[in-house]
């Protein structure tokens, strides 16, 4: 725990079978006219729509409607979200759904009352809000992202083939977030484990990175080992509350700040990924899963220690008699069986990317310091000629 | 994570060697007459206090005076401090020290305002407040008790021989906490390594329950592991800022209610430690230390998966060959080795404790469900004994 740091997450959580009632609990804190956000209207089939429909009239709100959110929320839809929250003078962003709609609340919620473009002001220039912010509140039904309890906001730009990350302060963080996990089982399994590697690598871009012995490394290691255990389970029976319990509050503590602590972290399996996905449109769970065992294996060498660590720990190598490279090798082994096992082991070919697009994803991905080895062009090229 | 629960923690964190500048920053948030409160005087001596007392002046508080806080805070303190704050219509309550001195500010927090007596309100009648409750802040030197970001609050009153703890909701909370690792630095080993017994202590009530797959028990075992680590460190060489600084940070997250979602949690532990303590006045680590291992042997055949899991993960047993109680056992054994190495081996006779006191201590013990067996009164006795 080196270094000054603070940590501060005021997002109430309501976790269970039971949380949406908390809605009635948290709505009357906010004003009366609420802007729906959601997705592809997979809500309006298996009735959660209904449900907080009913509740928000019961709390006398007026709704706004923002459905429509795409996987990867583009630029255009966020206009288009700022635009029907200023023309109904909007005092609360409801965002039901999974990571990309709450994303894109956190994104509208920064916008509403900013006179700059967004997209230049957030993400081409990384600045920060200083205008009054909407809040936030957000209904999960997807495990993954961890959005429903942090500052982070990823929007796409189709034109400019960018996906980029802006991760907000405290201050932009939802209010409330409701989480049940039975809201997660109506998903198709892809999306399921799609977002279970989403969490794990969360976890990894944060553990990857320093050589002291971190209680931050120790937590990280407790949550890879849980989401192991509950996706080996969830993907034989997707129905298993225990299990789908676990990958969801896994979720929320896997990118809410509290592993970053005191620690450098790398993030470079999302710049690979997320440049990956500006080019194939391919979810996000899956692009990090093509492009993270090339990249592991590459900086691997540059941080041995904790490779053969993450090995031993997090999936239980057997280190007798074998060197520090043997034991680290056997853990990437591991987890390349496990991500068959759950069914992300894919290629970026497999996403719909080809070899010509190799140069422009090499230019739009975003090169980070903070892990073992600082990528140059060359490697990043490389990298993504493996993931193909 | 079965179960419905809410994980709601607004306190802000400020860690590491110059965590103090961020009081400049927090201090303008609140009314201009600070109660200073503090213990038996030694921030006077190490530099802590004058260079509080200046940040204060800078920020043009109004200071007023609550030192002399006892390591067990009596109701007749509480009275005190109550008074201080009525009479100089204090605004904020500012807690230097360890979490005597947090839990004290927060006792003082919710009966400034009370029209009720605060120990029959709080600590008999176990009443919530609806009074206005005073703002806390919290400069921490001492790690241990995780008062920094929790609503606990433990007061002792000698006449009735009962220490009690009121575990108020998130209002309660210190609004926030100053974790300079540097500051516990000056403390005596022997509180240092009482102040370890307390956390580990902590994470072991929450993890000795329930026998499901819980992400909090992964947590519970990543926070052990580390105090573990870090604590044989800290005893070679206290000046070890990266040992001290996780035994630190794991103090705040073994009780800020974390790893508690999702379970039952036991406690008990602390009910038969308070209870002695409240006869011995003797240091609240201290007689933890004392009780825990007759009593988790004595309730280990009841949760004997839980703790053959918690000789395998947390102490690295190897379990070949092995039954599981055996290994259970060797898990225990290590759990004993390690108090020895860290010395806080003690007895309650170590500790001021008689053969005399052992019905009065069973008579103030209150009995609590959620560990792997309710005690009856004959097995609180024979634990007692067991522990002299």
């Amino acid at each position: 725990m080196l270094g000054n740091f603070s940590y501060h997450n005021p997002t109430a959580l309501y976790f269970g079978e039971n949380a949406l009632d908390y809605l009635n609990e948290e709505l009357p804190k906010f004003g009366k006219t609420v802007q729906l956000i959601y997705g592809g209207g997979s809500i309006k089939k298996n009735g959660i729509y209904d449900s907080i429909l009913e509740i928000l009239e019961k709390n006398g709100k007026t709704v706004v409607e923002d459905g429509g959110v795409m996987p990867n929320p583009t630029v255009e839809k966020l206009y288009e979200g700022v635009r029907i929250a200023r023309e109904n003078k909007v005092d609360f962003l409801l965002a039901v759904g999974g990571g990309s709609c709450c994303d894109y609340a956190k994104a509208v919620s920064v916008s509403v009352n900013c006179n700059d473009d967004p997209w230049d002001k957030y993400y081409i220039r990384f600045e920060e809000p200083e205008c009054e912010i909407l809040p936030v509140g957000c209904v999960l039904t997807m495990a993954g992202t961890g959005s429903e309890m942090n500052g982070g906001a990823v929007i796409t730009n189709h034109e400019q083939k960018l996906k980029i990350g802006h991760v907000f302060g405290d201050n932009v963080m939802p209010k409330f977030a409701i989480l049940n996990p039975k809201f997660t089982m109506s998903l198709p399994k892809k999306q399921m484990t799609a977002g279970i590697y989403d969490i794990f690598n969360h976890i990894c871009e944060q553990y990857f990175s320093g050589e002291d012995d971190n209680t931050s490394d120790y937590l990280s290691e407790a949550l890879m080992k849980s989401v192991i255990k509950s996706s080996l389970i969830a993907v034989e029976n997707p129905e298993d509350y225990e299990a789908r319990s676990n990958i969801m509050w896994c979720a929320t503590w896997a990118l809410n700040t509290l592993i970053s602590r005191g620690k450098d972290t790398d993030w470079m399996v999302h710049m690979l990924g997320q440049a990956a996905g500006a080019y194939t449109d391919a979810t996000h769970g899956l692009t990090l899963a093509a492009v993270s065992l090339p990249y592991y294996k590459h900086i691997m060498p540059y941080g041995i220690h904790k490779f053969a660590r993450f090995a031993k720990e997090v999936w239980g190598v057997e280190t007798k008699g074998k060197t520090e490279n043997e034991i680290a090798n056997e853990g990437l082994e591991r987890m390349a069986d496990w991500m068959k096992k759950i069914g992300v082991a894919v290629s970026l070919s497999d996403l719909g990317a080809t070899k010509d697009m190799i140069e422009g994803i090499a230019d739009a991905t975003i090169i980070l310091d903070g892990g073992y080895k600082v990528l140059n062009r060359d490697e990043v090229v490389e990298i993504l000629k493996q993931s193909l």
